[in-house]
């Protein structure tokens, strides 16, 4: 990439799972510049705590603060290394960050986990997105705001997440009451680290309302807080209110001296508020308008989209105001596992033959199967499967679901099965992209960013099984040109987030468009998966529960053998 | 095994689809002395004919009758070789065939293939059981026989087979008139050779009832077979009929000089009348009362039992007095795919890991894949499986099925699947064995004989999914010591297959018996596989006919595939 040192640039910082990664982008029309990663020391603390040695119960997942801080600086100043741009020419930053993962602080922004009496307190550390023992307490909220009839249920398809603000501040208040009195303020991770680059805490709209329930205005009301235990009630106006919430693309502030000796970059420069790494791709990938749906694409998928209405879309992750864009509604769905049940395919074994004759000729075992099924006509396996292996976030949100496959004969063999399965996520998203259609949302476009995005055979199949033209992300970075997107906005050089994206974002439009005769052959094996998905979701009459059963059985059965095998 | 040379011995042979096993019997007690094997060398022809190079069509399988005569002599002789007894010892011989195999032959009993001008001609050849190109005689066989209310066709469980006597005949007056005209005999090969030893034409109550719909004293009538084509009226009088029927363990004659000379055994001898490798097994393992099911477990699974009475069970392969023994009605059931299923998904691969540990110690990856699974509670694995991967035979009756595995989940295992299809066979045969209950029949007791009687952890879920002691025949060579038990029958040395049975067959009883609380696990996993047994066969106002719209979906496409790469 040539550097063009005159024209004002701006930085973005996509924080993962594992890694935070920057990018140095210009800020006229978004040529990537250059490219940084910062890993995180301690990664996802699943099992004990740093300095302490405290062992972790099961399903907890946490994370390191000042491993956030140091991938900062590194990524950042690698990124500027690598563009060979003068750091002087970088007008804005602006960052996203996995969701809902959420610490408390004191009122300073000090995370408890960083005062010395607390550090080998599990609860006084940032819950990562993924930690997964707060059910418990996701199922009262859950079962509280149906029984008092909360409105804003319905935004979240009718279920509140454990991985969510709510259900992880109880788990706290309820397994650590002194931590959670010492917490003075709990906050998104994404906007944590705002905090740090421009010294004042600022809330965005977009974490706020997928992930702390606010709604029409308001978080969950103090009566609401109170039934769930008498001492939560004041938990959203203490802890979470306080400070307007900030459409995004906002200037959340300035950069600070601190955060400027962190990064490398000038004082006083453009701080975007924060942002979630699903969310800020869409304009990346310049997909937001309405009609236009967003894909990201690796183990599992998230959909993200606009719409100009409030519409009740079954099964939706959340629909947020300003959620994506400011001025529209965004709404959000999701598949719990894509890329990954094709893992666990591969996983369950492969012929030693196909092993040979993959490893001779160079290629993964993926695209050694791809390979051997690319030439097949559309249901030339005779299989049909349902992709809840992870469950099924949308639109059925109902994680103790399972997958199932149909018509194996004697002669199925592996790539069939592997092909199958990849057909089976595509008919997942065709459910998904019917249900915001019938809601008044048509969707007309579909857009893929994520890892995923590199496997065309995949992205035909959606093309065939959509009968939608499927348009590709360009970026490798798509998060962090989101990010960067949003710091040109924050510093002035677009107006807003629609124009930015305009002149910033990429995308490859209509690279997989529909193949009518295969797009017929997949409607008629669309009827089967959608009617074994409504045998199988057993909800209604005619339905058949035993994916549930099936399940109690297990978590009993395997229980028990736990129990005998430690008494 | 020592051998009592003034004891009188019996020989058994036991003819299978590549080779014949003899065994030398003891008669007096059943005692194995000595056993030997004769390979086919043509084995099963499938692709080419001998000599010739003459191409098969798709889904042939032609036999060599003269490898049939090679095999004999070479088995029987080295089986007393082996035993160490004087051939003079042995005063009988029986013998057991796979069934249908079926060839057209002259008066005289020379087949069609071995006269010169005839040897090119695919259908002058006999033709073995799995021969499977019949299929549309067999459909309009059995839709006369419905249209026109043919009693017996309630005897095959409402379905005459594309295996059996009659399509296959009708196949070959329809693909080759001028060789059917020359046919002036049409023999079960388990007859034919039993002509070769005693030098006349007889047939066994077995083969007639089972193979060539004799029912009831009479074959289909001349109408019914001259709807079916007009010169097929007097098939059954002309080819099949003429001879009396034999019962099982009648004398059909004595073995002849040139059949003396074959095998080494003395001229003279009892020959015993033909007989089909299950039937034959029931008293081998001492399963001949009504209530005593015997199971021959290998690739696939049949079932023949005896009844005191005649009744309706759905779905049987067939019902035919004396087919068994003399006096008794058998009951002959199965399931089209078994030890098949399990080989089918270990050769879906497995992990290497697995292909490493399971070659350190030795293992096949059947024993490795069940030592993975063997501590595992019922039900632990979250699945369950219908065992359609080869159709359904009984009570289905239907080969256009396919399988289905439900509950799959990210963490579920190669062992844990291996486990779910092991179950799912057990399932299959607890619908039969519900099926006999339901019709009058009770099974009291269920014994195995066949490859998979070695399987102790599969022969555990037997016992505790069908609630029945599970007791496993004995012998290695059980078919080829039914042979020998009939041999001596014929011979006069036991007064019938009954008492023979007593002195000469052997179980090891109720090896395996229910474990209480596993079973009453069973029994709930086995309402969900009858729920979605039911769901499945696509019969009936609430089923899904999902899997034969799949299979038909599946030959379309690979039919237009093929069209595609030829043109």
């Amino acid at each position: 990439m040539t550097s063009d040192n005159s024209s004002p640039t701006v930085v973005g910082v996509d924080f993962g799972t594992l890694s935070a990664r920057a990018v140095v982008v210009r800020a006229g029309d978004g040529v990537e510049l250059g490219t940084g990663i910062g890993e995180y020391r301690n990664g996802a603390i699943e099992r004990t705590l740093p300095d302490s040695g405290q062992p972790l119960p099961a399903d907890w997942a946490l994370q390191d603060p000042a491993d956030w801080r140091a991938a900062l600086g590194t990524c950042v100043r690698e990124a500027i290394r690598d563009s060979g741009v003068d750091p002087a020419s970088v007008v804005g930053i602006g960052t996203d960050f996995t969701a809902c993962t959420v610490l408390p602080v004191l009122r300073d922004g000090t995370p408890l986990c960083e005062i010395p009496g607390l550090r080998a307190r599990p609860h006084a550390w940032p819950k990562l997105w993924k930690h997964h023992a707060a059910q418990a307490q996701a199922d009262r909220i859950t079962a509280l705001a149906h029984e008092r009839g909360e409105k804003w249920i319905s935004r979240y398809g009718g279920r509140i997440s454990s991985e969510w603000q709510f259900a992880k501040a109880l788990q706290l208040l309820e397994e650590d009451e002194d931590t959670y009195r010492r917490t003075e303020r709990w906050i998104e991770a994404a906007d944590w680290i705002i905090w740090q680059l421009c010294g004042a805490e600022t809330r965005n709209t977009c974490t706020a309302g997928y992930k702390g329930i606010y709604q029409d205005g308001a978080y969950p009301s103090l009566e609401y807080l109170s039934a769930l235990h008498p001492e939560f009630g004041d938990f959203a106006q203490t802890r979470l209110a306080g400070v307007p919430l900030s459409p995004l693309g906002a200037r959340a502030g300035t950069l600070t001296a601190a955060a400027a000796a962190l990064t490398g970059l000038p004082e006083g420069i453009a701080v975007a508020v924060g942002n979630v790494d699903a969310h800020v791709t869409a304009p990346a990938a310049r997909a937001i308008a309405p009609g236009q749906m967003l894909a990201i694409m690796g183990t599992s998928t998230c959909h993200v989209m606009n719409g100009d209405t409030l519409a009740a879309v079954p099964g939706i992750c959340g629909v947020v105001d300003g959620g994506i864009i400011a001025g529209l509604f965004g709404y959000e769905a999701g598949q719990s596992a894509v890329g990954d049940i094709f893992a666990w395919w591969i996983g369950q074994g492969v012929p030693e033959a196909y092993l040979a004759a993959a490893r001779e000729r160079g290629l993964s075992l993926h695209e050694y199967l791809s390979s051997r099924c690319a030439w097949q006509p559309v249901g030339a396996h005779g299989l049909v499967a349902l992709d809840w292996m992870g469950g099924n976030r949308s639109i059925l949100v109902d994680h103790h679901l399972s997958g199932v496959i149909a018509g194996m004969t004697l002669a199925t063999t592996p790539e069939d099965i592997y092909l199958a399965l990849l057909e089976s996520t595509a008919f997942g998203t065709r459910v998904i992209v019917d249900a915001f259609g019938a809601a008044g949302l048509p969707v007309t476009e579909f857009v893929v960013a994520g890892g995923l995005k590199r496997n065309r055979m995949l992205l035909q199949i959606y093309a065939d099984v959509l009968r939608r033209p499927v348009s590709v992300a360009t970026s490798d970075q798509a998060p962090a040109l989101g990010s960067a997107i949003h710091a040109a906005v924050a510093a002035g050089v677009h107006a807003d987030v629609a124009s930015a994206a305009e002149a910033m974002g990429r995308k490859e439009q209509a690279v997989f468009t529909p193949d009518p005769e295969r797009a017929d052959a997949y409607d008629e094996l669309f009827e089967e998966y959608r009617t074994l998905h409504d045998y199988f979701s057993g909800r209604g009459p005619d339905a058949n529960d035993v994916l549930h059963r099936l399940r109690q059985r297990r978590n009993a059965a395997t229980a028990a053998k736990a129990r005998a095998d430690r008494g």
